[in-house]
C-alpha cells in the first residue's frame, strides 16, 4: 500500500462549509492527525486512528504524519479553516525540509473556508477590494516585522484580515496594533470583531478605530479593518469595487 | 412569500470544492443570476429561472436580483470563487447603496473556495505567511494605485495573489507589474503561474521574478509571489511560518 498525506482545511466550524473534497479524503483515511479540537470533529470509525495533539506542537505533528505515510498509511493531517493560511500546510512542508527524506513523498493539500472569507461573508463584504491577511502572533516572528507590515498594509490603503489578534500569553499586542493604526488612519476606519465565525455563538461587531479597545479581540476572534472606503449599508459593512 | 437575495460562491471549478452550504441554498432558489458561465453551472430544474448575462455589468445584475427578492423570489446571484473577494458580493452592497430601498433586504453572503487558496493549495503552501490579494485589473481604479500597493505589499514583505492579472483589453498591465516587481522584490522571487485551478486542465508553472515574462499570465491566470522567503521544496513551492 502506498501512502500519503493530505493536509485539509475543515473550514470555520460550520459543517456545511466543509467542501465535499475533503468530506471524501477523510473518509479514504487511516489516519487522522490535529490539533485537538479540530480531530474531535472527524467521526470515529472502524480502521481509522485518531491523533489529537495539543496546540504548539506543528512540526512533531508534520513528522509524524510523514513518518506514518512512510510506512502506507493513507494520512490527513486536519486543520480548521483553509489548511495553507497560518494553519498546517506550511508545517509539514518544513518538516519535509528538515528531513529530506520525506520528499518524495505524495503531498497533497485540501482547500477549505478560511476563517476571513467566513467572517467577511456574515458581516457583507469588507474583503471586497484589494486585502491582507496578517497574523498578529509574534511566536513566530518579532513584534518589528508585524508593525512594519501593519504600516505598509494602511499605507497601501489595503483592508486587513487579522488572525491570533490576542491570546493570553501575548495580551499587548493588539493594543500595541490598535496604536499603529490609529498612527496610520483615519479614527473612522471600520473593524469588525467576528467571534466564532460561523458557530452557533458567532458575534460580529464592527466600531470605528477611535471606538476598538483591546479587550474587543481574543484568540477566537478574527479581526477585519477596513480600508479608506469600507463603509456601512444598513446592518452590513462593504468595501466597493472601486479605489475611492 | 418572503423574498431574500444570498450570494454564494461555486468555488474555482471543481464541484467537490462546492460546500454543502451552498449547494443548498441553491436547492431552495426560485432564481439564479449570474455571469453566463457560473450560471451554467447550475443544473436546471423546473421552478428555477437562470438569468445568464455577461460580464460587465454586475450593477444590473445586483439590481435585478434586488428587485426580483422584493417581490418575493428566492435570489442566488452566483460568483466563481468567494463572492466576497473581487466578486459580486460588494456589487449588490453598491446596488443597495445607490437604492436604499432595498437596504431592508434579507441580504445574505454565502462563502466559497477563491481561487488564490486552491492555487496555493495546488502548488503547496505559499500563502503559508503574511500575504497580499490584489486585484490586478485597472477597470475600477487607476494604475497609478495598483502600482502604490505592489510597492507597499513588496516593501512589507508579503506574499501576494494576483486575481484578473492580464486580458485582451489590458495588454500591458501585468507587464508594468513585473517592472515594478523588479524594482522592488530580489530577482530570485519566485512566481506560480496557475491556470485554470481546480479544472482538468489545470496547469502549474513556477519561475523566478528573473524569468518571468508578461504572456506566462492570462484572464484564467492566478498569479502567486512568494515571499523573500518562500522556496521549493521537492516539486511543492511554500513560505514557512517564521519571518525569514
Amino acid at each position: 500500500m502506498t501512502g500519503w498525506v493530505a493536509i485539509a482545511g475543515l473550514g470555520p466550524g460550520n459543517e456545511a462549509m466543509v467542501t465535499p473534497e475533503v468530506t471524501g479524503i477523510l473518509a479514504q483515511a487511516t489516519d487522522i492527525i490535529g490539533y485537538i479540537p479540530y480531530v474531535a470533529r472527524v467521526a470515529p470509525r472502524e480502521g481509522l486512528t485518531l491523533h489529537a495533539t495539543d496546540n504548539r506542537v506543528e512540526l512533531e505533528r508534520a513528522l509524524h504524519a510523514l513518518e506514518l505515510a512512510a510506512n502506507g498509511a493513507r494520512v490527513v493531517v486536519v486543520s480548521s479553516g483553509d489548511p495553507g493560511v497560518f494553519a498546517m500546510a506550511s508545517a509539514v512542508f518544513e518538516a519535509v525540509e528538515a528531513h529530506p527524506e520525506f520528499t518524495k513523498t505524495d503531498i497533497r493539500v485540501l482547500p477549505g473556508i478560511t476563517a476571513m472569507l467566513a467572517a467577511a461573508a456574515a458581516v457583507g463584504a469588507p474583503l471586497g477590494h484589494d486585502f491582507c491577511a496578517i497574523n498578529l502572533s509574534d511566536n513566530l516572528k518579532p513584534w518589528e516585522v508585524i508593525e512594519h507590515r501593519l504600516r505598509m498594509a494602511a499605507r497601501g490603503d489595503f483592508a486587513m484580515a487579522f488572525y491570533n489578534p490576542r491570546s493570553k500569553s501575548r495580551p499587548h499586542g493588539f493594543e500595541k496594533t490598535l496604536d499603529v493604526l490609529r498612527e496610520e488612519c483615519s479614527p473612522q476606519t471600520l473593524i469588525t470583531f467576528a467571534r466564532n465565525v460561523s458557530h452557533p455563538d458567532q458575534t460580529l461587531n464592527t466600531v470605528t478605530l477611535a471606538e476598538a479597545t483591546p479587550d474587543m479581540a481574543d484568540m477566537r476572534t478574527l479581526v477585519i479593518v477596513g480600508n479608506s472606503a469600507t463603509r456601512r449599508i444598513g446592518k452590513y459593512v462593504y468595501t466597493p469595487r472601486s479605489a475611492t
